[in-house]
């Protein structure tokens, strides 16, 4: 049997250790082409490259079976370049990470990796996300592969329905303090209270900083958040209608008259 | 009575005419406050600066009494500085737009237009993405005039569900063939199948142009393409959890036994 074609990207940039520890399993489990940002791009949302060109060549970062293209564009156009320029056929899986960092709860519209796996969802490819919640570069994923490799498999194994990518979230090792599991979850209720830092330039100009304090307002034991404080990988099913379809009858009863 | 505050922003930039349209609407409705970008961010979807530091100046661009700040972030960054740091206040409104082409059914995820009316939402405040469905610089807005005030003032007197922000399309202007009315939608199952344009550089070096052809798969009446293309204003409510609930259950499903 031909092995399954695997589509691999991220955020935080193609030589990023997290992206080359998913490399390495995913060469285990089918071929591997890497389609990767040259540099890092967290919080680069859905971005697409619009307004300039776009630069992709074929690198070699180590040894491995896998092919590589470093690419200027943001994570989503690494999925459409992979897609439509590079691979010769529609790849079995797309994964993107392990990100450098959470991308559980209201994170998942700010990233980058969640980006690329929601548009190789689009695509109709089946597509994961993969995000340690651990923001250090030196981040320890070892306790990581044993999920990757059995979310992956079951993935490959079982169709996902069409349009939906997983975003798994992992808990940031703790020595002694063993993961529990997998909960498949809702998205939490939560956000990030910001604050700008704001500083002056050696010319005395004023600049910000973004930054800011994340604050769960959810209760429930069914959203990602409390799957991750209670040490669990974390599922959370995503798509990309974001229609409120149960606030289009209240709507059209304010717009009735209109 | 006081009247409201509006915040206003978009992505096309703070001197495109689509903004200076909108700002001159709000300027009649309530107390104007703009922080937008400074330079074009098309596609630039849910993207926030973290890697980087954010300029943010007052300016004036035009007379009025709006009070103006142009700012080097994404759209999403204009409404978290806004909001945490420039008003004193939470807004009434925040309205983004009008931008120059469409953000109807999937383009929605790239848009910072309605990232930003996202962004709002997410901060409590009722929101609102304004498009016109025609590209040009010199677009005619004259039409929508009426649309915004109307849709604006019943946002204002009716208050939207919390986390929900409307994204308003309005077909381009026709001569002798006016619009229908609004009608209230569900986005359209649409996609865009891409072709990279590949070009060489003077000095020989392959680049990239992102294009594409967009593809309605939609045949409903219900959806947003249907709407537009029927030459009715569209508006779909939308809303940040991007959790596909209905596969929760086949999910928990494939993953029972680990």
């Amino acid at each position: 049997m031909s092995k399954p074609l695997i589509l691999v990207t991220n955020d935080d940039g193609i030589s990023s250790p997290g992206i080359r520890f998913l490399i390495n399993i995913m060469n285990d489990i089918g071929d591997v082409i890497v389609v990767a940002p040259d540099s890092p791009q967290s919080g680069m949302g859905h971005a697409i490259t619009l307004e300039s060109t776009i630069r992709c060549d074929k690198v070699i970062i180590d040894k491995g079976p896998q092919v590589e293209y470093s690419c200027s564009g943001t994570p989503a156009d690494c999925v459409k370049l992979a897609v439509y320029k590079l691979l010769g056929r529609k790849p079995d899986l797309c994964v993107s990470g392990i990100n450098h960092g959470s991308n559980s709860s209201i994170n998942v519209i700010y990233s980058g990796t969640m980006s690329a796996a929601l548009e190789g969802a689009l695509e109709g490819i089946p597509s994961i996300g993969f995000s340690l919640l651990d923001y250090s570069h030196d981040a320890d994923f070892s306790e990581s592969e044993y999920y990757v490799r059995k979310i992956t498999n079951l993935v490959l194994r079982n169709k996902l329905e069409k349009g939906i990518c997983l975003n798994v979230n992992i808990p940031k090792f703790i020595k002694d303090s063993k993961l529990k599991g997998i909960k498949i979850c809702r998205q939490a209720n939560a956000n990030w209270k910001e604050e700008f830092q704001e500083r002056k330039d050696p010319k005395g100009r004023t600049y910000y900083w973004l930054t800011g304090q994340f604050i769960n307002y959810d209760s429930g034991n069914d959203s990602d958040e409390w799957a991750l404080e209670n040490r669990y990988v974390s599922i959370v099913p995503i798509q990309f209608d974001l229609t409120a379809y149960k606030t289009i009858d209240s709507l059209k009863d304010i717009f009735k008259n209109e």
